[in-house]
């Protein structure tokens, strides 16, 4: 069993089909009961105070008196994954090397989200856990909306990828063409890495090409969920042309 | 005096020609102290603890074992600095309609930076607070490279830019146009508001244009610092052609 905390999170997991849906622990002062009671008639309510919560999930947890016990959603294979987008024209797969900040890869997930992305793929060590309740917190809803899944070999998964029509697109700042540039129409495998330590050498070799942001020179460095935003919105913008 | 804390922030503020330098705070273990001091010879380094650090700043301060005292960076007016851009071909200058949060403008601003803009424009009140620790860590050594300056009437400073020759261009979702098909070559002022909340009724009726983010109908959401970081993006964009 996991929790969920927040606003964003909490209730776009409640409108999830998919999602198990145990207790909601809810603060009494929200107001809210009546309202999510009609709308989810079976659903078990705990009413607990502000600071039940907090201690629950620790005093940096902007838990916006609002709980959920549920459990983690059932993610595809990535191999059902490229199969479900077979005949798919365009395709954006997103793949983040050791990016290990739960705030990032959720920031990342709700920007995937809302550009209708179609899966978060990370490596099982060294990123940052799925069912993490901060991650859910920041993606604000987004991991209902796209799944995020566990490889346990990168390298495979871009091979993989690849034979299913993908095209393995990596940023990095010594890539060789501006992404306004790049070729990102149809199926397209985007990989990003950590801020910083960027991608892993042997992930760079896997790509079909790197791509740069066309930032300042004199300060050239985006946060990773920006410089995300940013590719998947270039995307979108080529694919809608 | 304010503090500046984290690597990034205290690092580029050094480098800043413009900063007035007080004492280091560095951390005995940082290992850093030798190279610091050659590069800036007059500079007061006081050795502290992790602790001590932690202690001054509060346990929610990634403050990395280095602070920095300093004077808040003088900014220009707002004439000025459209005055300054008078002859400039183009020119991005963003404002900010009650974003509140210290992490958002500092992920803004250094982003902004990042694109080359020229100046972040915020309302004196309900805004952040522009000397805030938070702001400039989160900015990484943004706030260096680009003036955030505060205004007592927002409206007013919206007619200067359009007198100055900015085209005043608000991110509002039901903005009448979508960005990559929005006239963003030349001066551009662009409007952002606090998620959620959006731009203020004012705010929007004094935009030439609102433009909106092409995302998924089902989860248009997109963090604020994400929906900056991409207009700037595409600003950067349509001006490079």
């Amino acid at each position: 069993m996991i929790y969920l905390y927040g606003q964003h999170a909490v209730l776009s997991a409640l409108d999830n089909p998919k999602r198990h849906l145990g207790r909601l622990l809810l603060s009494k002062t929200s107001g809210k009961a009546d309202e999510i009671q009609q709308a989810h008639p079976h659903l078990k309510i705990d009413f607990v105070s502000q600071d039940d919560l907090t201690h629950k999930f620790g005093r940096d947890a902007v838990h916006q008196g609002i709980a959920l016990e549920t459990d983690p959603l059932a993610t595809p294979p990535l191999e059902d994954l490229i199969e479900h987008h077979q005949g798919d024209e365009s395709s954006l797969i997103i793949l983040l090397d050791q990016v290990t900040d739960p705030h990032n890869v959720g920031a990342i997930t709700r920007s995937a989200a809302a550009f209708g992305a179609h899966g978060i793929v990370l490596p099982k060590h060294q990123s940052a856990p799925l069912d993490s309740a901060i991650l859910a917190k920041t993606a604000c809803g987004g991991v209902e909306h796209i799944p995020l899944l566990t490889v346990t070999n990168f390298a495979r998964s871009m091979e993989q990828l690849k034979k299913g029509g993908y095209w393995c697109i990596g940023l990095d700042e010594r890539g060789e063409q501006p992404i306004d540039k790049a070729p990102l129409k149809g199926k397209i495998a985007l990989i990003l890495g950590a801020e910083g330590k960027g991608l892993r050498r042997l992930t760079k070799d896997n790509c079909d090409l790197l791509t740069n942001l066309p930032t300042n020179p004199l300060f050239p460095t985006l946060n990773v969920s920006n410089a995300a935003a940013l590719s998947f919105y270039e995307y979108s913008r080529q694919n809608k042309e």
